[in-house]
């Protein structure tokens, strides 16, 4: 019996292929330089899950103009730019197991680029004529931006708790998920109602898909990740796991988990010390938990439309989310 | 007798009182410190030429409406979100005789406030529901991104010609003047012709305007500046005054230049030395020629237009470009 993921391919490969087409034809760069960096990014493996979401949230609706394949890759170049730009703020040095852009070109052509690309985005979102698209985006982009911030704040910040998390991933990953299945359902000029279910059931599909994201960084096999495990918490970044375990822990263990995420410097001993008691209190299977809500409330919300192809990859991608490996 | 500087800001002191206010309150950050570090080069001393010259080349074609204060920041903060990180890109550490945004902040928060600032000019010309005015300003950010990159590659390298020069501040600068000013005709949904005419001027002014700002940095008192004479020397941009003295001198002159040019730190008699050099061969009075020649193509775009207040504040302001200290 074939897996999730290899089904799902089947149904969108030539879809993927068109996208593919499209991420190089629409990049028009004057600069050849900016097309190295921004090819380097756009394909170091992505999955193409945003154009991906856009196009069958389009078809779904009932599109069948030609403008689908272009206008989905406004959703992979917006978050190839928020990767270049969050690995620089990171300093995250390795990507999808490649040297971060960052580390190869430097600081100042990975801001450009990612400036560029940016810019790119919108260009082509206006090539749509429609002003509630390009509003979409342009605050989706001011979010993402804000949502980053708002994490880069939080750093080691042992006070933040469940509601502030979802707040920050809510604006950093699940508002361009959001967007681009809500833009899918405007280009086909679907009425408000479905507007809004896709909406909501990207939203939903963005949290959970990064709380899975934010689980692989303690559960995941590096080789396959492409990235050392335990990166969120060297960096600062606390998410639901540690947060759960923080909040559950007894004076004695919270105390130890606070003196390592606090510690400059976190070595493989304390990494195993905090996966121990992140397990002890439950946090992965809280997390776990808690995705999958995320995953239900948003295949109810297709319920709206009838049983169809497009349907059913939509229930299938959202199921996906909790079974990758990277 | 009243000098041009004082004429002009009399005629357009309430036109600066509004936008100032509209720089504020079109903001709306969510988090405290987007606000902070936006405001930071915000309000550092900027002569708000780019919304003023949106605002008058909209009321030149006759607009009455009420959204061109709002609109008119856009082009602010556009330059300030290039301004933050272009000084990153550059290791500028100072600005207007403040220290750079990134060296209080560091480079995450000024890279993301930075793109917060460009999604929030998108956001607010998508309120215009005009889609070729989002079209010009997405294609100009683009524009601008690429002009920077283009410069960053050519840092140092002797062999940058005048075409090439013109090619970078074209679109390192002029682009957004011009679409000031394009997108002023625009929101007064003027014939195409005046919008035609005030692009063309906003291009010539910004050009001049280019250059004026390159002689200053051969020229200019530090005090007034507000930064150090000498720093795109320093920093491998080779500009009009050195690229035309490099042109015209004699085979040991120009290799007195190489050498300091290639050199890694310029020392201040070093500087001395270019600076002998390029008025040897008049290189200071050949980019003011050719700024002056741009103003005046400027000036001539606007005889479409009949005489009115307007119009002459259009052409004081490109005479200003000339004669600004700072």
């Amino acid at each position: 019996m074939k897996g999730l993921k290899e089904q799902i391919l089947e149904s969108v490969r030539q879809d993927l292929v068109e996208i593919e087409a499209a991420l190089t034809e629409n990049l028009k760069p004057y600069l050849p330089l900016v097309s190295h960096v921004a090819k380097y990014i756009l394909f170091s493996g992505g999955k193409r899950i945003r154009p991906l979401l856009m196009v069958l949230s389009a078809r779904l609706c009932g599109y069948n103009g030609d403008y689908d394949k272009t206008m989905s890759v406004v959703f992979e170049y917006l978050h190839a730019a928020t990767l270049l730009h969050d690995d620089l703020v990171d300093g995250a040095d390795v990507r999808r197991g490649n040297p971060a852009a960052h580390s190869i070109w430097g600081n100042p052509a990975t801001v450009l680029v990612g400036d560029f690309l940016l810019a790119r985005s919108i260009a082509i979102a206006a090539e749509t004529d429609s002003v509630p698209i390009i509003d979409i985006l342009a605050h989706t982009t001011a979010q993402m931006s804000e949502g980053e911030i708002h994490q880069l704040l939080h750093r080691g910040d042992l006070a933040l708790d469940e509601t502030a998390y979802i707040e920050v991933i809510s604006r950093k990953t699940a508002c361009l998920i959001q967007a681009a299945c809500q833009i899918g359902a405007l280009l086909a000029e679907a009425p408000e109602e479905e507007v809004q279910s896709l909406a909501d059931y990207g939203y939903h599909v963005g949290i959970a898909f990064q709380m899975a994201d934010d689980l692989l960084d303690y559960t995941a096999d590096a080789t396959v990740l492409g990235k050392a495990i335990g990166a969120d918490l060297r960096e600062g970044k606390l998410t639901l796991p540690v947060i759960y375990a923080l909040n559950c822990a007894s004076i004695e263990d919270r105390r130890r988990l606070e003196t390592i995420i606090q510690a400059i410097g976190i070595s493989r001993s304390d990494f195993q010390t905090v996966l121990g008691l992140i397990n002890k209190y439950g946090g992965i299977q809280y997390t776990r938990d808690r995705a999958q809500e995320h995953i239900e409330q948003a295949k109810k919300c297709l319920h709206i439309f009838s049983v169809s192809k497009q349907r059913t990859l939509l229930e299938q991608l959202a199921d996906y989310v909790m079974v990758r490996k990277m």
